[in-house]
Formats: C-alpha cells, structure tokens, sequence
C-alpha cells in the first residue's frame, strides 16, 4: 500500500487549480522588479496610527468583546458603524441587523457559493472578472457564463440574453472599478439590471470593493443606493463591501447585505465555516470607524493613487499608444489593456509577459480573468504599489520589451 | 412573482439546520441565572496587557505584514511560533511549512470537508461529538457513522467494526478532553488507532483544542506526537490545534497539519474561502508567543479550571449522586453526564434542563451531540465561566430541578 492511499480527495478539487498567477508571483521576487503584477493596496497609505489608537481602546473599553468568541452575524458595534458608513454613501434603510460581518469579501464570495449553488447550477459572471471568484463558485460546483464587458461595464443586452438562456442561481458583477477590468458601470446600465433582476427574479451579487476609491468625482450609486428606485429590486440583491481596500487588509473584514432568508442562511453556514470573525480585529475597525478618521484617509488615498493612475496612463499612451489600447480608469487599482498588434507587436499577452519580466517589469496576462473564451490579447497593470518614477520606469521596460 | 422566487437554496442546505443548542441559548438571558451551558472560554483568564503589548510590538516592528493581504497558509513567525509550541509538546519534526493558519480551528474543519469530502460519503465521528463539526461536515454531503464513547475515547474494537465496514475518507476524533464528552482517549488506544489507521489507510484528523488545559498531569502525548512510534501514521493523519482556549478566542485563531498533498490542497480551497486569516491577529500572536508568557497563563487557567472542575464534580457528587453518573475530566471545559433515573429522578435531559432554567440554572442536553442514535439521557456542563460560589449554587438548583 502506497503510503498516500489514506488521502482520498473530493470530487469537487477535480477541475480547480491554483491560481495561474501564483506561477507569475514566483517570478517577481527577482531584485529591482517593477510590478504591475499586484492586487493589493498599497500598505504604505495604512493609517497604522490610527489602527494602534483603535486597538488600545478595544481593548481597554471592550476587553470581552475583543478577546472573546462573538456572535457569527459580527460585532454589534462594527455592523452599526459599517451600517453608518454605507448611509453616507447613499444607501437607506440598511440597519445593523441587516449586514453581516465576514472575514474578508473573499467569505461573502465563498458563503454565497455554499448557501445558493448546487453543482451544475449556472452563475454568471463579468468576462473578464475576479480570478478568486471564478474559482470560488466552481468549487461549489457552478457552471460560469461570461457576460462581455466594455469601458460602461458589463454589456447589459447582451446580459439579458443570457439570464434567459441560462436562469443562473446569481449574476456576480463588479460595477465599480472592476477587477481586472477597471471599468465602471453607467448608471443606465445599473437601472436596467435593476429592472431586469426584478423582471426575471434574477439574483445579483454586486461585490464593491473599490467603490471608495475615486479619482476625481464619486462613481455612480451602488446597486445597493440605486435599488430605492427600482420597486422590489432589493429583493433580488447582495452587496458585499470590504474594509481591505480602505482601512486595512491585515484586518481581513468584509460585510454582506442580503434579503432576509438569504442572510440567515448565510450566517448558518458562516457558523460552520469559522463561526464568527475574528472579534479583535472587528472591535478595532469599529474603534476606528467610530473615531471618525476614514474620510481624511480616503481622500489621502484617492489622490494617492489617481496621480499613479495617470501616470501610468500616460506613460502608456505617450511610449506605446496605437500598440496598446486601453480605456482610462475612474478609480480602483486596475488599467485593463489590450494589445493591438499594430507596429508588428505582440498580440499574445502571456508571451509579452515572460519578455517583460526579463526586462525588469511584470504584469498579469488576462485570459486567466475569463472564465470561457479568453482574450489572450488582453493584460491587466495595476499602479497601486510603485511609486511615479518607478511606474515612468515600468513603463519604458514595457515599451522595449514589446 | 412573489418577492422572494430570485432565492434559490442550494440542496446541500436541505438537512441543515442552525444547532438546536442557539434555541436553549436564548433562554440564558434571565437575570441571575448560572450557566453551564457554555462551550466558551473564560474570558476572565485572558492575559489582555500582554495582547496590548504584542500588539504594539506588531504593529512598530511589523507594520507591512500585519497590515496587508498575507500568505494564504498563515504569517510565517506565526508558523515558527506554533511549530516550535507543538515542538515542546512533543511533537517532532514539523517544520513551519508543514504547518497552515487557520481562522479558527473551525475554518480547518470546514476545510477538510471541502477538501476530502464528496456527497454521500461516510464520516466516522465519535458519539457524542462537537455539534459544529457534525453540520459542517454534513453540508459537504457527509453521511456521518458513530463510533461510541466511554471514558477512555472512543472505543476502538467498534471503531475498527465501522473503518471495514464504511470505508469512511476520515475519521474524526477529539482524543483529549473532549467536546462534549471530557473523556480522554487512553494511551494504548491512541496506538491502536495509528495502526489502525495504517493497516486500513484511513485518514484521521485529530482536533486538539483543549489539550493544554490539563489539571494535575498532562494529557497522553498527541496522536500526532506518536505517530513517530507507529511507522506510516504520519501519513494517515491531520492534526488540529486553536489559540481560542489558550490565548484569546478573539483572534480567532487555528492551525492544521497534515500530510503535504492533503496540506496543499487545503490551502488552495482555503485561498477562495477567505484568502488569508487576519494578519493583524497573527502578526499579534506570533508576538505573544515570542515574548514567551503562554507558559505562565497556561499554567493559570489550568489552576482555575481545575478547582471549577472539581467544585462541579463534588458538588453533583454530593447532591446529586446516584441520580445521575459522570466521569471526572482530567482536563478541558466539560463534565459529560448521564441521568440515571434512580430516586424516582429523570431520564430525559431535555425535560430537564427546561426545569433547571426555570429554577435559575442551565446546561445543555447530549442528544444534539449525536449524529445518530441520541442518548437522551445525557447532558453536557461547562464549568469553564463560573467561579465556585457560582458552581455551588448551580448543582444546587440542579438538584432542586431533579
């Protein structure tokens, strides 16, 4: 007998692997890298202060409630403070007792998948979207429709046509500032989805966890503000938000708002999964929420990563335009690009992506962000975590790498 | 259309149901009343200055890694920290990349099942087990077989009966102290089952959360710590520890070891559950254990579950003896009982305990315990978050209850 025998996987493991962009990862550790590659935030435009203020008075104000087990639904006093934040952006009538904490939006994701999809189940999502959440929903046994986006978003005709064909379990959208596609979703667009998931009882999951970071003027409503105008459009709507983009990653603090029975589900199978969210880190992210200082770090961020934004734009457009097409994003972390071939080059992005990190630059190629019929043409560069010069430099590697 | 048609439930849902123990909680709420009903820590014994000081130490020295997105399989000083903690209880040879960050033991336990188990396939559990392990393996379509209790763990001839007879992708156990039933699994049985699991390559996962809480002696050494002794085993099992009793059920913290393709797997399903478990939390315990005062706290909650355990055992000796059969844990949260119905008194623990919360006092009956064939005699008491006066009141009440 061999002696791996006693190990004996799950059917569901049968078609997922890890990431493909792990294998890319690998590379970037090569010294003076400039990296496009990335997905976080940049960890630098933490407020640490603030988050050291908030922990000592956690645990000073709150000892029990940070270092004991809580209740699965989250920290009463971090659902109300997170509940405060989403009326200041426009959405009514969501009281604490309606979000549920969660252990990043990756656990919103993975709690949906568990609670709706049986396997064969049809979801659809962005083509392209979150490389996380194709994989997440596969492993609940979903079969992904790809719905095509463009520089308003997901292309809502288009959309329509495959909920009828379809009638998937969820439609899974990022409308602001998508990732990889960096594309915000007009708010016509966002009307008529509302219209449709009413008209076709359709689930949408709206996953927003960059909607916070804009560059000049706020991004049309969420779908969550929006669905006051649609009658009964709530009903058929989850919105996941995440603290990672905007407080910190390191807390690891997501939230879902969900039509009742969804949520209790959702929270019964969150008790089975890892019972409740960490409580120390809930309690400090609701220490710092209450102490008021997230507004002066947003905006901190925002012209952080606008002036990032254009200048690799416009490192983009000056050193490579006409062999590279892109559509200049309005906030988030992402520039979504597509080479054209023209000037004799290259129009398979994986192979441009080996030559660049020879020449000190990496990106992300973007036919793993589809989940049928990729776009080997297409790339995603992400300016969250150089600085300007090195993004300059990034960009004229690029250029000579294609 | 009504409302609620865009929610459709995943099958896996269909036999789930939130753990009959939340109903019972509810009633806890009465002024005055003292509880044993609790599964939880006392939050009492939690060393809060020397958090407060791992923390600030975190956050100065470490910035970065506990405030961004990490490493799925856990913050690596947390990983050195923790392999050289099993390391001193015996454990030899697991270096920290053998070792995964878990958000919470629980989130190992939703992780195995995701990872091993495929609907319809048996799971041998002991009888009673922890209620959460019993549903988060059934919404991966587990169809769970109990293997029975007494007070040395699990009773290993009917053990190997169920192993030939079910086949089962893994058996789980929790051989030291366990939930709910305080039992400790004897040393030769411990041997028994790590041939038993090599002569029949059945995997077995070994939860241990409450190992380090020890009265007088120490616990018989792990599972994983014998393996060494019985050539192959290493290969057959998963080991499961948590900081949630030990340092700080708020920073919702766990860990999994197991053979490295079972390992791997693990964490590639793990990355689409949450991502990484809170670095801000590991960053803090990875502090903790550096600064070296685990010892001296363990040592503390051993001293005052001790004399809780003890408080409880005489008390329901003396007022309650013949009426109702326990065995005095060695160790842990829990006393296991049986009511035996001498003296006229009861045998069903649910009529009970709705009798003791009347009179001032609750416990929670053993039948949700059991996966299948419930002893409805049996009630489970935690002695873990009352102090002794309270104890001495408690099986008072219970004895009136009687």
């Amino acid at each position: 007998m061999s002696a791996t025998t006693a190990v004996r996987f799950a059917d569901r493991l049968d078609h997922i692997e890890t990431s493909a962009i792990r294998e890319l990862f690998k590379l970037l550790g090569k010294p003076g890298i400039v990296s496009f590659a990335g997905g976080f935030p940049d960890v630098a435009l933490v407020d640490v202060e603030g988050i050291r203020q908030a922990t000592l008075a956690a645990l000073e104000q709150e000892p029990a409630g940070a270092m004991q087990y809580g209740a699965t639904e989250g920290y009463l006093p971090l659902r109300e403070q997170l509940a405060a934040f989403m009326a200041g952006k426009g959405v009514r009538g969501v009281a604490a007792e309606q979000l549920v904490v969660t252990t990043g939006s990756q656990q919103a994701l993975d709690l949906l998948g568990k609670t709706l999809i049986s396997p064969g189940d049809k979801v659809i999502v962005e083509g392209p979207t979150f490389l996380a959440s194709i994989q997440c929903f596969r492993l609940y046994g979903a079969q992904l429709v790809s719905a095509p986006v463009d520089a308003d978003g997901v292309q809502v005709d288009r959309l329509e046509q495959l909920i009828r064909e379809h009638r998937p379990k969820f439609v899974y959208l990022i409308p602001t500032y998508g990732n990889p596609s960096g594309a915000t979703l007009s708010l016509e667009r966002r009307k008529r989805i509302l219209e449709l998931a009413v008209q076709h009882q359709t689930l949408i999951l709206e996953d927003d966890p960059y909607g916070d970071l804009y560059f000049s003027a706020p991004p049309p409503p969420s779908l969550l503000a929006l669905s006051a105008e649609v009658p009964g459009s709530r009903d058929c709507l989850v919105h996941c938000g995440s603290l990672s983009k905007t407080l910190s990653a390191g807390l690891r603090l997501g939230w879902m708002i969900a039509p009742p029975d969804l949520l209790a589900k959702a929270v019964m199978c969150k008790q089975f999964s890892d019972a409740n969210t960490s409580t120390f880190a809930q309690a400090t992210a609701a220490q710092y929420l209450k102490a008021g200082r997230m507004a002066a770090n947003l905006d901190k961020a925002r012209a952080v990563y606008a002036a990032r934004a254009q200048a690799l734009c416009d490192g983009l457009q000056a050193q490579m335009g006409g062999a590279i097409d892109f559509v200049r994003p309005k906030g988030g972390l992402f520039v979504w690009a597509r080479l054209t071939g023209a000037k004799g080059g290259d129009t398979d992005a994986k192979a441009f992506s080996l030559r660049a990190v020879e020449r000190g630059v990496a990106f992300v190629p973007g036919a793993p962000f589809y989940c049928e019929q990729p776009d080997m043409a297409t790339l995603r560069l992400s300016f969250a975590t150089s600085d300007l010069e090195k993004i300059r430099e990034g960009v004229a590697r690029l250029a000579q790498a294609l």
